[in-house]
């Protein structure tokens, strides 16, 4: 199985796709691509209709856009553990990571995920209001399940929010405790100390999203 | 189970999550909310965290974001017989309707659900490219599946492009002849007959959906 990411400094959906493997270490190669090189386009142009990443990779059977590829992940090789058990609890966990696949979009185009960087930067009311909700799902998650993950047993909706828990280190948002026990919880998981780390290694500049000002 | 829904002349994402229960024929109560009145955030903002359409209610259980209540209803009333059955063509279905779930993003814009109105437009180049995408997608199932839906039998990746066969009908766009023949199928099919049979009955205006020269 190869999957297929761009660079780990910048890559939310990268992210979203990789945690599944890291997480239950999955038997897997990791083929990182640069972002907007001709690589990238030629390589993804060959396995996928859309050119982007991530991208899956497993026999004869391709897989594009992340959320397809943690549902596949997850029904190939887990046996559906990476959805909460009960029927409410799952339906819970893949709206709210529906909410992320296709919303968001103030607070994923003014905080750009950059791992290694520290920002301050002026958000719009949309975004703050994208904030306070990503604030209320963490508390209350946390309320039911302290120490957990977001429902308790890891699932694909921490997958889904873990590039928000680094997005809000980037550009210092300040969370509620019980909401930033979940961040911290996101931050000391060995997978993402893993993907940090090996950020961390990466030259590339992707002026896009280099955003705000240094603090 | 109640599924909230708003006007069905507009509203793309509750069409989505109806399509399944229409076509199945399964047991609901539909509840009509007519869009940005004090009824629809009132009752919504009783029964999901967004306050937005779809909502399903299934006795103790709430669900929100039209995919999730699509895998929802898969899963709990049809043994999953709303994706295809094999691993691969599961995987692509579920692909194409992320990428409809999550992009797209200036067709939406520029060609919003109208379905009672005839209209020109001038589209933006990414509009122009997220036409070529649905033309592309359509065109390759309809060779591989003549006369069928998108992957042969019904499936959810019907229920997400069902909305784009109304919007190229609205706005005129002009498709090759297999993308049209899937077109004339989704046309015709007596869930979204009878949807648009329901929609002529609404009398509501929603200005900001309202755009183009009436042709």
């Amino acid at each position: 199985m190869q999957l297929y990411i761009a660079n780990q400094n910048y890559s939310t959906w990268s992210l979203r796709a990789w945690t599944i493997f890291a997480h239950y270490d999955l038997d897997f190669e990791c083929k990182k691509l640069s972002l907007f090189t001709s690589e990238f386009y030629d390589t993804l142009g060959d396995i996928t209709p859309t050119s982007k990443v991530p991208a899956l990779v497993d026999g004869k059977i391709s897989v594009w856009e992340s959320l397809a590829i943690l549902e596949y992940v997850n029904e190939t090789y887990l046996a559906g553990k990476a959805w909460p058990a009960s029927a409410n609890e799952k339906a819970h966990a893949r709206a709210v990571s529906c909410e992320m696949h296709s919303g968001f979009v103030a607070l994923r185009n003014e905080m750009p995920m950059n791992c290694r960087a520290r920002r301050e930067v002026i958000l719009s009311e949309a975004a703050q209001k994208d904030i306070a909700r990503i604030e209320q799902l963490w508390s209350q998650q946390m309320e039911q399940y302290p120490e957990g993950w977001l429902f308790g047993d890891w699932s694909i909706a921490d997958a889904m929010f873990a590039p928000v828990a680094l997005r809000f280190i980037t550009y210092g948002i300040e969370l509620s405790a019980p909401a930033k026990q979940y961040q911290q919880k996101v931050l000391n998981s060995p997978e993402i100390q893993r993907w940090l780390q090996e950020a961390s290694l990466e030259t590339d500049i992707v002026d896009e999203d280099e955003v705000g000002t240094p603090v």
